[in-house]
């Protein structure tokens, strides 16, 4: 997909975050971004569980550990920071479509305020508390104009056969 | 919003779902729908928080529990489920737009097969594994084009002022 995207997951905490950074991390590869860097507590078993779905239902959407994210910054991408406090994203998309790669930064409970600064865009997905997991779909939704939706991973060991009621998943293993 | 939507959540528990249950009723509200009803197990802190959070920011976004999401079913609504499994949505939000109040069924970790089968509708948001939160999202957005993105509460006793950098919080309490 073009521009390419990073997501940049902040403050990850094992016991608290792991599931909603494995949704972010899912939802990510499923809408079409490259990769995911997270920082906060390396979790092992996260990023074992987002590798075996990559391996078992296609694509290249590699995961790691990032001890400092401010590290990450320096990259060569746009900096957007999703955050209610930000402006309006949907109509900053326009420009980001031809802006070249960027690193979609998402927050943990408590974002440093370096964030803001850093980042080249400080956007919001509505100015109401809701979720980051949410908020990255609505983003990369808009950026790719909904093409993400029709990608195929021709490498899959499983995909789904859609029904309109039931399950069908083809293995090719 | 126009289709009224109501989410019923599958399955909640307690400890293991609850910040994703949260999520998913945040997101809704966020993004236009009318009201959760949740079923698995009763959760009165999931409930207060919900309310806590409508009745800081604004507007009307109801949480009930349902001990029988069986009951729920046999509202008139338009039953929409989705799942991986199911055709993709993106091509039957444009009917969907046009069929009066629609019931979202999201599931927990183990959907029963009786909700396949009690479904108008089963339908994914790629077909790939991810997030019910995202999968929410994108059809909430898509539902109805973008313009959740726009309402405001003007009952809210806080709302965001949106910055290009920092936090602004008008509060009318």
């Amino acid at each position: 997909m073009d521009p390419e995207v990073t997501v940049l997951r902040l403050g990850h905490r094992p016991f608290r975050d792991k599931r909603l950074t494995t949704h972010c991390a899912l939802a990510s590869r499923a809408l079409g971004a490259s990769c995911m860097v997270y920082s906060g507590e390396k979790d092992t078993s996260l990023e074992d569980s987002i590798r075996s779905v990559s391996r078992r239902w296609g694509g290249d959407f590699p995961i790691r550990y990032a001890r400092n994210w401010r590290k990450e910054l320096s990259a060569e991408s746009t900096r957007v920071h999703l955050t209610m406090y930000g402006l309006p994203f949907q109509k900053h998309i326009p420009k980001l479509r031809k802006s070249g790669p960027i690193l979609l930064i998402i927050g943990g409970e408590k974002v440093p305020m370096e964030v803001y600064h850093s980042a080249d865009y400080n956007l919001s997905v509505t100015s109401q508390p809701h979720s980051e997991v949410a908020g990255l779909a609505l983003f990369l939704d808009r950026l790719y104009k909904g093409k993400e939706l029709l990608s195929i991973h021709r490498d899959a060991e499983i995909s789904v056969v859609p029904q309109k009621r039931g399950k069908l998943v083809r293995d090719r293993t």
